[in-house]
């Protein structure tokens, strides 16, 4: 990060800067990634003026030349990214065997460090390996694996200001869902 | 799967079952699942009407019960899950460092074998792993790593029907953006 850089965007939240000194498109909102690359202008939340009313995020919606499908889509920002990984790990536990077998407990807890090290947002990285370090993954069952990541996940609503989700309900969640 | 419960869905493809011979939510589309559980009825693609104006999904927003902000939203269907997942994996090798380290190499390939034995969705997790015994993850380099998901993703749209992504673009669509 250079000096003449800002140091937090318009939705008030610090600017995270990659070890090259550009912004981290996965560790920022798109709303702060566009601001601090000059995308778009507006003035930081808690200025006079709200930031809602003083910028722009110019769509992209263009289709990618020579192709019918693809649109010029933004690569997914923090919250996306975010939501997308939860997803995909609390299905993940969601099918993790009742039993697993000392091999499928082992993969687990492997898997679990190394996406401690790859998680695209790096930060959040950080944050999540020095979890792990301090509450280890528990992979003895579904129902042990299901609350310990509902449990890790709390602990990121808790950092963003969030309501707790109630752990007791993760099965139906992401699961069962909640007609049975 | 019971000899009385349906083969395929209302969007004409094959309904999934689980091991229990249970339908798996992560690997059927939520309308197939809904329908094969009763919650929802209609008739198939192909049949006389028309899927779409003969049932109805109904709407589960109704808040849990002690929460201010968390609806009873159903749990990811094959189609979110997937979306979601290749949110995660395309970021993943838009953060990958330009020269890995032998420790980030192995842990990489490490990652993709794990990976392709807990994704939720088992015929998905199947034909991936048999991808990457035919198609070994390329962990060399970033570019290498992004353009060999792509690759992985490419087959996945050839098998669902849908135009494959050219490859050359996949820097611009999950790391820098189209603006630069």
């Amino acid at each position: 990060m250079s000096s003449n850089q800002p140091s937090e965007g318009l939705t008030g939240r610090k600017i995270i800067y990659d070890e090259d000194g550009k912004p981290c498109r996965s560790c920022n909102t798109l709303e702060d990634f566009k601001f601090v690359t000059g995308k778009i202008t507006g003035k930081p939340v808690g200025s006079t003026s709200s930031a809602k009313s003083t910028h722009h995020i110019p769509k992209t919606s263009k289709l990618i030349p020579g192709s019918k499908i693809y649109e010029k889509q933004d690569p997914p920002d923090v919250n996306e990214l975010g939501k997308s990984t939860w997803n995909f790990l609390h299905s993940m536990a969601a099918k993790y065997p009742v039993n697993p077998s000392s091999q499928q407990k082992s993969e687990m807890n492997q898997f679990f460090n190394i996406f401690s090290h790859i998680y695209p947002c790096n930060w959040c990285a950080d944050d999540f390996e020095k979890y792990i370090r301090e509450n280890a993954p528990r992979v003895n069952s579904r129902d042990e694996l299901g609350r310990w990541l509902c449990d890790a996940h709390n602990q990121v609503n808790e950092k963003l200001g969030k309501e707790k989700f109630n752990c007791n309900l993760w099965d139906k969640r992401w699961r069962t869902g909640w007609d049975e």
